[in-house]
């Protein structure tokens, strides 16, 4: 019997920004037929909150370091604010969906990132995906809209990258579900020049990769991305789609951004 | 066929506020046997938050006005961070649980509260419970987190009373299950004497309900609370049981508190 398709969308931060954009994005995500998980970030809200608040925010080599406080207000701002105003806003448009991060339901299991060199803080490797819960909760028909928090198992919230959430998502569901992995943004996919948007690669396989890669066609910043997106499709992915957020029903109809394919 | 037993447990704002006496309530709590639902209240956080960010809050006649700004604080601190916390601590002392706002899968459908006289801003009067929904996923063996937000159907999430919740939640699930409804809050149950606490009376039905309220023993403050248990109990919930958090424990044993009973 074929797998039923299962769509887990990753919006990205400049959309979560621009409450007219993520109406709009909201709209076609509604739209989507099928099962349909949605991984949200947190934009540049939590850094505002965190400066109303005056809780000064670390970096370390551009990354935020999670310290209490600031896993506090990611909890807020992720968990509360973005993940209920984006449910209560599909409900609007008639799609029933259910807000969770991953101490919800034990949905994502991690640990705190142990790195010999930086301290992150409560910062979250995910470990594992409760699969069953997912799939009961699709079944009943509603979408999923995920906040990037996962938990410990001994109390304590963890901040995880929402790329890494969808991409573990994406997998752990690969068993039960034809699963699409789409990472919408701004940009209209892989380009081969970064300041032409016309220059999109409709299509990359493993064989083509190689290629483009060695012949230096692909902007150095894409390369851990596809890498990554490559390893989703080695562990059961069927296709990673990157693409503009605002054109969600092109790219899952393969008619626009770049598809990654076995 | 005997309906299954469901506790429906409202924990008011005092113990969310002491971080210790909430980590005793969340084990007592886990300890429960069956079917379980807990409604939390905000405490203070929310007012802490509020002067934090200096939002004045406007208060009339002791309730407090939900403007936007006001809404946007409760949906982060009641939403995601009192939620979220509740569901990781839980999860940590083995209570598979699932945090949720009357947004999520569309479980509590409100209205926005018309009054002529006072405009109380975003708050919200419950219309309907998803019955079929909460029923689904208490029998995944989940634990409900019921945050006190509900939303309009139109995109507006509205902050509603946690009591009120409660009861709403109770009434509709007696249908499928046998309704405990317990307040736990800081006090011992219904005094005769307010500053006594070994005056608490056991067990209170409609007879004798009608003897207090004549002889004038009940404190004027508890009637609205009783005359709202007593309908909960008209409605179909089975016994209503306010008492002490920290002796959670008796009181679903009817051991301690008061029982209102039909």
């Amino acid at each position: 019997m074929d797998k039923e398709i299962l769509y887990v969308v990753k919006i990205g931060g400049n959309i979560i920004d621009d409450e007219l954009r993520l109406s709009d994005f909201l709209k076609k995500f509604a739209a989507l037929k099928g099962k349909k998980i949605l991984v949200h970030g947190g934009g540049r809200l939590a850094t505002r909150m965190a400066e109303n608040l005056n809780i000064p925010q670390q970096m370390v080599e551009g990354r935020r370091i999670t310290d209490l406080e600031t896993l506090k207000i990611v909890t807020m701002v992720y968990g509360g604010y973005i993940n209920k105003r984006i449910v209560a806003e599909l409900q609007s448009v008639n799609c029933n969906s259910m807000g969770v991060c991953g101490a919800d339901g034990n949905l994502i299991l991690a640990e705190k990132r142990k790195n010999a060199a930086i301290d992150y803080g409560y910062v979250g490797d995910v470990r594992s995906v409760n699969t069953e819960l997912f799939s009961t909760l699709l079944h009943s028909d509603l979408a999923i809209i995920v906040a990037p928090l996962t938990h410990d198992m001994n109390g304590q919230i963890l901040n995880t990258n929402a790329d890494t959430i969808a991409q573990e998502i994406g997998r752990a569901l690969s068993m039960a579900f034809y699963v699409e992995l789409i990472y919408s943004f701004e940009k209209a996919g892989v380009l081969t020049d970064i300041n032409d948007e016309s220059t999109v690669i409709p299509e990359i396989n493993a064989n083509t990769y190689a290629e483009l890669k060695s012949s230096g066609r692909i902007f150095a910043g894409m390369i851990p991305k596809l890498d990554n997106a490559f390893s989703a499709i080695h562990s059961g992915v069927k296709r990673v789609i990157i693409g503009k957020a605002e054109e969600l029903e092109l790219l899952t109809a393969h008619k626009s951004g770049t598809s990654i394919v076995a």
